[in-house]
């Protein structure tokens, strides 16, 4: 056994060993290469000076023409100022490049969406805003990621306001349509029933607030329902939270949740749950294995702290846990984000619709949690992983048709056309992808 | 000649003419694509979550280190307002969109650069400034475009001084440097001096203002030229332009052209002129044949608007034009700034220099000039076509070694070592590129 977590550990620990290395061979993760005919230089007479003034004019007179005769309909800007950094807090613009650049990669790969990424050398949440809504031309929609609470909440809120493309903050709702996609499927392998279940959530960051909502949108019921944070168990009795703004969403938990009025510390809040959703502190150590065993029978365990999860997923089995999801790709069930931002941008974009609602988060996660479902359900699988490709193309459809459910999407698309589109564009991003990599290996 | 006439109008039309649906066809010209590896789906334990943190980290101890692990140290943003495209006019940032992808589309497939257009829905000079400050970190170089005068010149010189990365505007430096390797090859064909030439800069926009600059520094005498805007020849008398802080470009050369005190208007100015650099309203019929046969015997005409020059190359010919250049593509002696931005950008990468100078701008108009000549100047060659690849390589390995002379590089490398990387890197743009296009027509 010691061996074994050993090899773990040694397993757990290469990803950040070869990154360095890795990165410096490649000196970037994208680059920008042409989509259109060039057949020779005379093309350029068409794709630049004198040619480009017709499309220009064209657009001039029919804004809306932009999205025909240029690349702002597949294109999406990775915005952030690097304040919050997966596990690593406020490392700044430029250290969090590196991360932007793999979003905009696994953007293409798995959603076949154009994103560029946009790091802003800003803490300002006034000035991020009015750049994001100035850089808004090239664009057909932001996808915020890694900005630090509470300011991501008024980010996001007034850009989505005062934008006229569609703005997420990733971190929230993408993070909550994956973790929902888990949760609807790892209930079905305990056999336990999402309104029954009594779920803590521990970590009451933007990530958490966000999964929570969603979670009850989708049918959890809040008042069975307990989220902690690094004071305890929230109740309505929590003054250090009641009538501070900058905790509104936080207060709106005490006030919505703990039908029961606990109060107490995580191990507290935890005896008797079903299932625990952390997104705290980076562990190991920080959720115990005596916690895990105070828990319901068949617990579920997300422990989704970035890059080292709150319980290694060994220990967590160890103390009693019958399904554990983590945040990495190098343990099973890993509840991640590239499951669901490249699916929920692509049918987002392809119906044009004006914004994404939670209706169509949770229309994702159930798309997600099918086509898991699809292949068979165990305890070590809940979610689909990355290369089960389909899972891309399904999302898109029932995003966007939500979209059109929902009058908010410009192109009126059959749920059957929204798949095909998708199918074909995410197809064609993989098979030049793959052209580009044999190059590099040749 | 009444057919041939026809045949070359006709011709002209073609670009414009095929362009919206070519555009509607591709929907963009550039796209984002992966440079690194993907051997399999763990790939993205190094390139995103958990891997990443450790390349983050590093950067955030080392910021220069972001040149090392990130595209930064190859990519550019293309950055317009929109408020001067080509010979549009104030047409705003989106319909501007069409220009800057073909910009971005020109950088890499001539220069390797991977550059990414920015269109700005601003118009206010300060908020411009503001926010291609904030974009620095995703960037290792800035290319201003298409940005009226006279807020172009404030706000490239504010860029400059308060930017970490080299700034520059194309439609000064770029369109200069250009311009001086056609006015350097046209006198070698015509026989005549630099020193000797009478020049006449025909529209005092900032690209012809920046021209005239670059072109003293480069051995014109100012005393014998003159320019005309639409009032007539600067001199020292307009009062007009004196003490109006919105012209004091253009006052500069009311005081140091014009040596013999001439007034007047545009025929007047060309009589006994050697050379015609117009850059001014598009044509035809802005210049008119007759100003031209007033010129010095064997002139040279540069009728460089946009789209369509100031007198079509055949007419010009006719009364009398030893050499004719213009800006488009289909016609001989495109004087063309993609023949300089994409090797002057690569040099400036390569060697990571601070700025980009005038004396760099200088050098690169030489290497060009002399690439021309190495294959043979004649009347219908005094530039090189964007075809002959060597250019792009050449221009870079001349202006990086300038910039390591002038102390503004920050790796110090020989003018051999510049070439050769240039030639790599852009071999290595052209053949990805043509995998990709190969592609479409597949």
């Amino acid at each position: 056994m010691e061996t074994d977590v050993n090899k773990l550990l040694e397993k757990a620990k290469r990803p950040s060993e070869e990154a360095p290395g890795l990165h410096k061979k490649y000196r970037g993760k994208v680059e920008v290469l042409p989509r259109c005919r060039i057949k020779d230089m005379s093309d350029f007479n068409i794709w630049y000076t004198p040619g480009v003034s017709a499309p220009c004019r064209l657009i001039q007179d029919d804004p809306e023409l932009a999205y025909e005769y240029t690349c702002k309909w597949n294109t999406v800007a990775v915005v952030s100022d690097g304040t919050r950094v997966l596990g690593l807090g406020d490392i700044g613009p430029l250290a969090a490049l590196p991360v932007m650049e793999g979003k905009a990669l696994i953007f293409k790969y798995l959603g076949g969406v154009d994103a560029f990424p946009v790091c802003l050398d800003t803490k300002d949440p006034d000035r991020f805003i009015e750049t994001v809504k100035i850089l808004q031309p090239s664009f057909g929609g932001i996808n915020l990621e890694d900005i630090a609470q509470p300011k991501c909440f008024e980010i996001l809120e007034r850009l989505r306001k005062e934008c006229e493309i569609p703005v997420w903050h990733d971190d929230q709702q993408g993070t909550a349509a994956v973790t929902l996609a888990g949760l609807i499927n790892a209930l079905k392998v305990v056999d336990k029933r999402m309104d029954e279940a009594r779920i803590v959530f521990l970590g009451a960051g933007a990530a958490n607030i966000r999964i929570a909502d969603v979670v009850f949108k989708a049918g959890a019921d809040p008042k069975k329902c307990l989220m902690v944070d690094s004071r305890g168990i929230l109740h309505e009795e929590r003054e250090d939270i009641q009538g501070d703004p900058e905790k509104k969403e936080k207060w709106h938990i005490c006030r919505t949740t703990n039908g029961g009025h606990e109060k107490g510390d995580a191990p507290r809040a935890l005896e008797g749950a079903d299932v625990l959703i952390a997104l705290s502190k980076p562990g190991p150590g920080t959720v115990k294995p005596e916690w895990i065993r105070r828990m319901a029978v068949k617990p579920v365990v997300f422990a989704c702290a970035n890059p080292i999860p709150e319980i290694w997923p060994w220990e967590a089995k160890e103390a009693g846990a019958a399904v554990v999801a983590t945040g990495r790709g190098d343990f099973p069930n890993q509840v991640n984000n590239s499951l669901g931002f490249p699916g929920i941008f692509r049918g987002t974009l392809d119906v044009r619709a004006k914004t994404i609602t939670d209706e169509m988060c949770i229309e994702a996660a159930k798309e997600l949690a099918k086509t898991a479902e699809d292949r068979g359900l165990s305890e070590d699988y809940i979610v689909p992983t990355m290369d089960e490709w389909e899972v891309f193309p399904r999302e898109a459809a029932a995003v966007g048709s939500k979209a059109v459910a929902q009058g908010i999407a410009t192109k009126a698309m059959s749920k059957e056309d929204i798949f095909r589109g998708a199918e074909d564009i995410i197809r064609e991003a993989r098979e030049k992808s793959r052209l580009l990599i044999e190059r590099l290996s040749g």
